[in-house]
């Protein structure tokens, strides 16, 4: 099958890191898994960060999708179109018994840890990890779905209350449906942005941007979303004492931050990462969020060096391929 | 007086920063301020970070004490011994309205920013800052209010349920305290140290310890006493997905850490700083906790200096000078 390829290996560059390939071998499903065909694929962030070295992985990269199931053995999910939740868990540790799952040690993660991803013709995922897409829900809509999960993941893991207020650090992808998510949720995020053409963007779809450097300190809350060590830095001034700091970006390497005023300020700070599916499927079923003003472009899969590419330039949001 | 003196001045080594002097200028009680006797003052790593160069301090440090009112015009104090919480707010700005006069941003603190503090024989502070210490208090148990108070404040922060798996990392003063704090709120935390005589010690105390390198990971709370970037990245290493991190310790300049774990692992982290006297008193007064076994030396304050060096040394707990 049509596949983009990561290596990883010693010695290459960011821009040999990547390959297209006709010949990739077609995923197996294992017991109690799917084999889903590939409809759209969205570009993240992390993507990016990994062709750089980020989680040294190799294989078919991508998680953010949406496709149809063409192989099962659960005949609810024959022929449906279908969402993935990526983390791919064990189903009887600890975490797994938790209901941690997205924790579970033993995890793979779609296109990230062990496992093929999004950015080929197909793909495989645990059954239990398949949700149907409602038909009001379009695949430029749909394949939103889990950056949109992770967006509302920060929901379930603390209460921010109405009249709280909040900044959203990084004018990207990933600030921008932080944004979405926030005012879904009756919230009135202001973002803080570095790209003159990205807060404009940002404006028409209803969301407060401003200079990042034109934000004035005493925020409630301050979410990264930046994926740069001087992000952290900036939020950490930007915070109020016992306020909230919520970190939504990993950055490779090593953060030379003074991590003091998280001590002196008692800040708050949490690791915010994947979500559950349902709550995100749910706001694009019912329209309080359409995240499709973000979309920068439509690739076909042949032509994902150059979507990779555009995805890295400043000005660009999300970037999607069509793998069929 | 006779005081302790800290000069941040450029250009000076660590041992030129401290001097003792005879004949300094005795504080002056401001309006609602009371003059106070130093009995007894503790040196805490703050102390010993500021000869190092942190804050960029001048004056007298120290802020830990038992003292006795000597003037003031409150007369439910005059004469009254005292503790005294170490945070002078203004009264009037927000956080001060909020009940957050520790987070106050025109604050002084004694013997840290922008007040003289109890390394002399004489401090000031305001009234409402001042404690009367019950008889049954020994000044030799009284000292330790402030650092107590500090370990008490994590748990007006979260919540910590009996059975939850506790590491404290760093076997020194301040993880000896932390580890006294939670024991008396029925929790068993481990110590993870790296010095045989003080894990020693601490197990003679009734707290468990054991070499840092042998903790096992998964734990469900990790509290970093530890004032160094290796510390904070071992706890990231110790705590489990989801689980708690507190950082009771800041440390001087960068830290070069990886921080990436605290967005994979969903960590939550709470800078943990000073708390209110109250719980630490009463606990004092009802005997749920003593201090004393934690004392390894009371120096007359003219020998301060070598009291200062002391402290320093990696086989001690809590060095006292002894004011008068």
């Amino acid at each position: 099958m049509r596949a983009l390829i990561l290596n990883q290996s010693a010695g290459l560059g960011s821009a040999e890191r990547v390959a297209l390939r006709d010949d990739y071998p077609m995923p197996n499903p294992r017991r109690g898994e799917s084999l889903v065909r590939v409809r759209l694929a969205g570009i993240c962030g992390t993507d990016l960060e990994m062709t750089r070295g980020y989680m040294g992985f190799n294989g078919i990269p991508g998680h953010e999708f949406v496709g149809e199931v063409v192989s099962t053995t659960t005949s609810a999910l024959a022929g449906r179109r279908v969402v993935g939740e990526i983390n791919a868990a064990c189903g009887d540790c600890d975490f797994c018994r938790a209901n941690m799952g997205r924790h579970c040690p033993k995890r793979s993660v779609l296109g990230i840890l062990g496992r093929g991803g999004a950015f080929g013709e197909y793909l495989c995922l645990p059954d239990r990890n398949l949700i149907p897409v409602p038909d009001a829900v379009a695949d430029e809509a749909a394949v939103f779905t889990e950056p949109l999960a992770a967006a509302f993941e920060i929901f379930e893991q603390t209460t921010i209350e109405p009249g709280e207020q909040v900044a959203i650090l990084g004018d990207g992808r990933l600030g921008a449906i932080v944004a979405l998510a926030m005012k879904a949720r009756g919230l009135s995020p202001i973002v803080g942005g570095h790209h003159e053409d990205k807060m404009k963007r940002l404006a028409g779809a209803g969301i407060a941007a401003q200079p990042e450097d034109r934000l004035r300190t005493g925020f409630d809350v301050v979410v990264d979303c930046t994926g740069s060590a001087k992000g952290l830095a900036r939020a950490l001034e930007l915070v109020r004492p016992r306020g909230k700091l919520i970190l939504k970006t990993t950055v490779a390497g090593s953060a030379g931050v003074n991590l003091a005023p998280i001590v002196i300020n008692e800040i708050q700070v949490l690791g915010s990462r994947c979500g559950r599916f349902r709550p995100a499927l749910d706001a694009l079923r019912s329209g309080a969020i359409d995240p499709r003003p973000l979309i920068s472009g439509i690739y076909p899969l042949e032509e994902g060096l150059p979507a990779l590419a555009r995805a890295s330039e400043k000005s660009k949001f999300k970037i999607l391929l069509k793998a069929s």
